[in-house]
């Protein structure tokens, strides 16, 4: 692998895949909006890296293994100045900061005062950021696709409320695209823009959804190794784009017999990804569960496991919920949430700071 | 769900959606190419199917529980003629059809000489058609991303190669899209358009790629049950397009110890596919398994599974292919291959057809 | 289903069988230490439960549709008089009360004074019962199996130093059986008598170790489903036994790519197991993970998720244990798990509590 | 790894055993019926094996890293005499021989004649070996167990019935043991011991069913990856009984949605095990599948992947059967997949003949 600086020009870029190539090696240049990276392909073993790193216009250059450098907390550190964990800022609020980041909303807009009533109620609640989907991935064609799915008109309908009820309540908002002809639209009224993990291997979205600048929060796809995740959040990340949010969302269950929860939430990723990345993790229970009676546990489980937040479908009458009206908590109910992670999560990060000092 | 007659108006559509309402249900409407479909949203039990079915301009009301409907063994029987199995025709070659459909090509189309030898080979060794990926799916975006990475101009003429060594050697052929993009240009010179297992649950994509109106490539992703590969099919049925070949490709292997194949291929997905749906199954014996010791055994066993046909990666020499060396065979051994298994197709349809008489 | 009074004579349940046998269905007599239970076969549909309800020496007869009915919440409230969680006491200590229970100790027991010193430390860092293993199950027959393969009289050694070690730190103990050939032994020397995740299925064993009457820990197999745990578990209850301590110890981890864990710590099937059933559910982060360094997280969030307990190995010096070095912690971190760990469940036992009132 | 001569005395064991010792590790001593194996505990890399080659009774000392050495292949070329596949003779059948060897019957014997009359019809449809399941593992224990559950005195009955039936229509029989308390009855009657899947990993069980010296039919878990399929069956190699016949029944099926088949048949599993044992693999579609529709496709699909045989489960009337009925097939259909499987088996085979020969 070889950065640029960021101030090479094209030429050096060019005479340094020129030597690549002396070596029987073909040369993969991705240009981001911040720096070069070259990726040799081939067997690097071959190369001379020491030559390399000589070349005008080379930051570094050095043998890779791992398919995820430049969102590894070894590389964050020496190059980027990363910490511990990156805190990524979203109007007053701050993802991967000392304080946990609460997210919640409906699954879906369905409409204008559904919204708003969330909205006000999860704010008082304890809420931070307010989610809403309107393009919604679903699995059957027979099924409502969200008001996304009412041509341009309707979905930016559904934006502009979502962005109103954000500017009303003083919440920063996110929602989610789910192609990238919709990416545009979406950038113009969300602050962090959603890839859902149905999406997660798309790397032709995630890097057009990297372009447009704003923070993503990104979920793993439930078949996607911890591995893959992290590949999939490197496409971003070699886009310039390291406001990246990561969302474990539940894994695929044991496959026989009866299912008693939707998914698998594989907590265990949560500290098994954040010894590999400086990039937060939030946790979603409410997809994982599929089920509103194992939030408050399941919640309180993440932040023990040491999400940086949570994301949590919550309405005032689940039972009305146009979609996944089972895994939505009521207001009164996210409450009593909010109110115990945060605790759990001051003894949590009590012992990690403990940890970083003696460590 | 409402199917209407294909020359239902704009009005009788719309009036339909108000008598929907009434039942305090929301509609969903596809408007494909050849047919509107009209989804119910929210409890069905509610509505009246019967009174549904005397508006004007509906051909059928009916609850419907699977999420594949269209596609449909029964279906298919009942509104559009299908038969046991769909025979979708490319140039001479037909997938479904008596003969077992051979696709054959090298994994990725790296330079002009290496397809057109490859290609030459494998018509020889009795292919039927040309496979070449062009736009490459990758975990890591510091590997080789194709061809397709190099701009429009450079794509461009690797689908001009891949079209022009298709008329060399008398073969349709077959290319994958990985984004919206690229849909336009892969389809001004391919006969089949590949969507590929990452991109199964991009339902946009889907959308879009089965409006370009030719036959699509369709593989199952690695973590989908088989509901849900199906749903994800009806996608594109819903947009009037039925030429949809299903791919098995193989699914996550068992999560604990060495991974003896890359994944596991899941044969018994075949038949169990095919009770339900009269599209055609073809099995990818290469990517399944990622062992080129192994594809002989794998291939003659998918088609004795039921497979409709083949997808196998060739390569004059393996140990020089940029991506996947490790899976692909000779033509010669694909030749053995392709023998074997034709005499198994042969000995596993006559059962099949025997047990359609009986039956 | 039917359940035969304490008291009921052999004839009567050779009468009931007799009228079972009169609806063409047979008849499956469980005979326990305390209860009789004839469990019908064939299509229940066809019997008449109320006939059988009025039969002499049947204290009920009703139509059962899952496999686990003796430790279902439901039924242990109407016929045990069992409330939300049963207390399981093991001398001085409960599980399933109103404290935390803490099993600590090495992974093998390697030898008496590695154990004593292990068991005072466990104890000082708060543990207040001791584990270690004699017999191990082991997946390769070429490494160590435990000093119970050194024959009787070897494995009666070790028992006795566990038995020892228990009496003088004041803790009782808990040791694997791997056999049936093995209970009587361990029943001799332990107090609570543990079958492993790889004996889940192995029915003989569990009515056997059943038998025996100590309390029984009891781990789910990695490949085994919620239901399939809680039918297994029934077998021991079938024989009167229901001091199952129920255990998840992580579940296959996702199929591809790198483990960053063992198993996957399948953390939401607390929860769902604490709706189902009345039995305590502790929570195994040791040979979940495979991980020192994810240990304390872990234990957090399993407490969090509702975990009436804890097993966990620890070791004075990690990297000298001859069997799960790497997954193993401190004492002085087990103080410090403990120490976060109690303040949780204090913290969810009062939102549970809570709702309890409320409910 | 120290293999010890076979008439190494008991001296030279243990003195092999101080030699072990004084490298700082620990020796686990294997005593099979033929030879005596000395595993080596802990880093092996600090031994010298050149000097343990030298000492009196070794007949070889190697550092090992697979956990199956006897039952691989290149082991078994070296020092067995094994060829490609190890021919297991029952009686006049072969198992790994050049012809398929199939065997069929019942899931569960249910009475005399219900046995003879199926043996009689498998027979005549081509059967070899006739099964029949007595000591029956079910996952709940309110189902119908097995004739074995009814005492000493039912169970030999029944497993008279099994023999006389193999007797009177020239069938070995083949039947499982669910536990340690069952091996010699079921040796005395039985020709070959089935051990289940469930019981894949009863290490204890293994090694006694194995010392009663008769083939072994052993199910792979569903759980279990190839290297521990491989390493538990090296359980029994290592008493000195390596008639281990595997048997491919199925994984766990993906975790998410309707299944459409009970477990997934890994049939990329049979030539991947071919290719690191000798010993022969046979496939079981019923239990895989659980569905009569699919055995013709999946029985002829397991032996195009290179099965040495199959267990089909037959009964004259599969809805009459008390146990997995929806998996049974007919006598008449059992003879049409039979003739198939021979076609195909003959076809595949000449391949690896011709293989053999090349390569």
């Amino acid at each position: 692998m070889i950065i640029m600086k960021s101030e090479a020009t094209k030429e050096e870029v060019a005479s340094v895949v020129k030597e690549i190539k002396k070596f029987g090696l073909k040369a993969d240049v991705s240009r981001g909006e911040f720096r070069t990276v070259i990726g040799l392909i081939g067997d690097e073993r071959r190369a001379d890296f020491s030559h390399f790193a000589t070349l005008p216009g080379v930051k570094e250059a050095f043998m890779v293994e791992s398919p995820y450098k430049l969102i590894s907390k070894e590389y964050g550190k020496r190059f980027d100045g990363e910490g511990e964990r990156r805190q990524i800022r979203v109007g007053d609020v701050t993802i991967g900061g000392d304080e946990l980041a609460i997210i919640a909303g409906p699954c879906t807009v369905e409409g204008k005062s559904q919204l708003f009533r969330i909205a006000e109620e999860v704010k008082k609640a304890g809420a931070q950021i307010l989610r809403g989907g309107i393009f919604k991935p679903r699995s059957s064609v027979h099924s409502f696709q969200g008001l996304g799915a009412n041509g341009r008109e309707g979905a930016e309908e559904a934006l502009r409320w979502l962005y109103e009820a954000g500017q009303r309540f003083e919440m920063p908002v996110v929602t989610e695209v789910r192609g990238e002809a919709q990416i545009d639209l979406v950038a113009s009224y969300a602050d962090i823009i959603q890839v859902g993990a149905r999406n997660m291997y798309n790397q032709d979205l995630l890097a057009s959804v990297a372009r447009a600048g704003k923070p993503v929060f990104f979920k793993r796809h439930f078949g996607a190794g911890i591995d893959e995740f992290l590949s999939f959040a490197e496409y971003m990340a070699a886009e310039g784009n390291k406001d990246i949010i990561l969302c474990e969302r539940g894994i695929l269950p044991l496959g026989k017999g009866k299912n008693y929860t939707r998914y698998t939430l594989d907590l265990s990723a949560i500290p098994a990804i954040q010894k590999e990345t400086y990039l937060p993790v939030v946790a979603d229970p409410s997809h994982a569960t599929g089920r509103r009676d194992l939030i408050f546990n399941m919640s309180c489980a993440a932040v023990a496991a040491g999400a940086s937040g949570l994301m949590i479908e919550a309405h005032y009458d689940p039972s009305e919920a146009m979609v996944d009206g089972m895994q939505m908590i009521t207001p009164d109910e996210l409450k009593e949430v909010i109110s115990a992670c945060r605790k759990i999560h001051k003894l949590v990060a009590a012992k990690n700071e403990a940890k970083v000092v003696n460590g």
